[in-house]
């Protein structure tokens, strides 16, 4: 292993762990890692050490009373790192199908690059589970977004919409929540591929009802996560994790919403993120379509009542019907190396890691890549090539 | 009478007598009445002389072909303008409570000037039957308007948003048809007044099943038509009407609406005029809203849900709640006399032109007109001034 990918490796390792210890989209945080690493944050926060730089937040005013709170959040983190045990977390994340992505990886999605503009919550890392990659499920995206109590008239819609673009190469991304958002992941999977967004880890299977369609999503798909195994949803979370549903695709789709719906949040992350905004309208009888309407006349939301119509803001011209671009990806070295140790007939992770003479969690990193492009499967024993 | 009056009026009767002979918002007639005046263009027409200038259309390639085809319209014309009674039609006009309006009446419409740019199919005369006087019915007003083959959902919202619109003192406006226009009236009838625009007759009452419909407007509202008594529709009729519906309001609100329905031909002409587009949302399982959201996608139609949506739209800021504003006319001289004429205990039309010194159907015009300013009514012996 070189210097560099060593370094990139304790930098994803210190990332996996801050997500256990700080809450996803931090800006301060966010500052921090952009300015010292996150080894050396992580690195200082188990020493239990003051934070490496005077504290102060982006756009916040530096006064003593931002400091203290600064100092106290630090001293939060610190104590919650002690606890952290970066091996067990790996391994139990790699247990749970559950790979670290880290910025700069392959599969980190270019997108996210928009939220690194003062103010934009930053992500410092994700948690994914399943086949598909992340990167490129993302490129050729569309966010269904909508009620948890859906009307029956919202879900049909989200589910025709959603079959109509996985039909047109179109990955639909959503939260994993029941109405609007499950309506859309079930039909989309019955003709391609889906993202799942998850406020909660990966192991958790929130919503308990939707456990079934996780698995199936994970199978050809991936769910994502800003927050580590075992970890519960909690309010803020879905608030935050809105932004990354936004900030992962090119346009929003408000299917069903009512006036005070989350959809409406994530509907605003993406007007904030210079997405395409689009609302699907439904009858003025309905309070479960006021939120749409709103979008319609205040938000300047494009009016959207197929999947022909969500294509054509969010597809470039020329590129309808083009499928999401193959990973024939030039493999760097070690990740290389991992391919080449995987058996026809299927190895477990360990004795890969072993013939390619890599660390257990770089070839459980590379192994989740591999995966993502179809170049390694699993299997009964652990990972094979396909056949 | 002066002179000046008198021409007004020669030019009035000369006009509603072309109505008889000539189709609505004909572009080659309107500026035959622009250059020569009504007055001048009846009388080489019933003397079957040929048109007073060399035929040629605003805009028309002035080519041989286009000239015969001038040269056979003014024949046609000519032709029926010798079959028309002028005292017969006007007569038969009061006797169904229908007076003439033409441009620069007091009851004329502003709005109508819209029309009267190159190809805009200015309006040459209007009839009118009811109480209200149609210039200040529709100085704060809306157009409501959308499929004869409505949905009991865009029927309901139809009643929702004219009722609405009828509590916040704006006048709806529509056509006579079933489904959304009957709608329309028939909810705005109980708080309000609404105007009803008709491509037939005054008297002819088409459809059928709304001669009740049409009998309550005229109590309070007015029924307006370019067409004279005993006219019966034809189909581009309606076409032509639209562009009056359009013109006669400072916006237009689709309520329901087909891929083809004609509202969308009124809602192009309200685009054209630059009037106030709007369009109500509906099921995007619905074929009657395909036509709605057509309009929010490609038209830029403002999505409307409720009445203060309208409104916001159509009446300017500071205006809202202020109400049509009083006929407190200063009367000319002609007017003030048949005013004056009318008993308390009520007389027939005769009776007052007799007293006011006027003819017969000035002394109607002038009734009409006193009676949308409520301050002469209809009583069983003619025309009383009200308790």
């Amino acid at each position: 292993m070189t210097v560099r990918a060593a370094e990139e490796e304790a930098d994803a390792r210190a990332r996996a762990c801050l997500t256990a210890v700080a809450p996803p989209g931090d800006l301060w945080l966010g500052e921090l890692l952009a300015e010292y690493g996150a080894a050396r944050v992580w690195a200082e926060l188990v020493a239990g050490r003051p934070a490496p730089s005077a504290p102060h937040e982006e756009g916040a005013p530096n006064g003593p009373e931002e400091a203290s709170r600064l100092e106290r959040r630090w001293a939060r983190w610190s104590a919650r790192a002690g606890r952290v045990d970066p091996d067990g977390l790996l391994s139990d994340s790699a247990e749970a199908g559950i790979r670290f992505v880290a910025p700069g990886d392959p599969e980190w999605p270019g997108r996210l690059e928009s939220l690194d503009l003062p103010g934009g919550r930053r992500s410092h890392g994700l948690w994914v589970r399943g086949r598909g990659d992340l990167r490129h499920l993302c490129l050729r995206s569309v966010a269904l977004v909508g009620a948890r109590a859906a009307t029956p008239y919202g879900e049909h819609v989200a589910a025709e919409l959603a079959y109509g673009l996985a039909e047109r190469s179109v990955v639909v991304v959503s939260g994993g929540a029941y109405g609007i958002d499950g309506a859309a992941h079930r039909a989309a999977q019955a003709a391609g591929n889906t993202v799942v967004v998850l406020a909660c880890g990966l192991d958790v299977d929130y919503p308990r009802g939707h456990a079934g369609l996780f698995a199936e999503v994970a199978r050809r798909g991936v769910l994502v996560s800003e927050r580590p195994v075992r970890s519960t949803p909690r309010a803020p979370d879905f608030l935050i994790r809105n932004r990354l549903i936004a900030a992962l695709t090119p346009g929003t789709v408000v299917v069903e919403a009512g006036r005070r719906s989350g959809a409406l949040n994530t509907a605003a992350h993406a007007a904030e993120l210079n997405r395409a905004l689009m609302a699907v309208p439904g009858p003025v009888t309905s309070a479960l379509s006021v939120g749409c309407h709103v979008l319609l006349r205040d938000w300047q939301a494009m009016c959207v009542t197929c999947a022909d119509d969500v294509v054509a803001q969010v597809v470039p011209l020329g590129e309808e019907g083009a499928g999401p671009p193959r990973l024939d990806a030039a493999l760097d070295a070690d990740t290389r190396r991992v391919l080449d140790s995987v058996p026809r007939k299927g190895a477990g992770t360990a004795t890969i890691a072993a013939r390619s003479e890599g660390t257990l969690e770089g070839t459980m990193r590379a192994l989740g890549m591999l995966a993502a492009a179809g170049l390694v499967e699993r299997c009964s024993t652990g990972w094979r090539t396909p056949r």
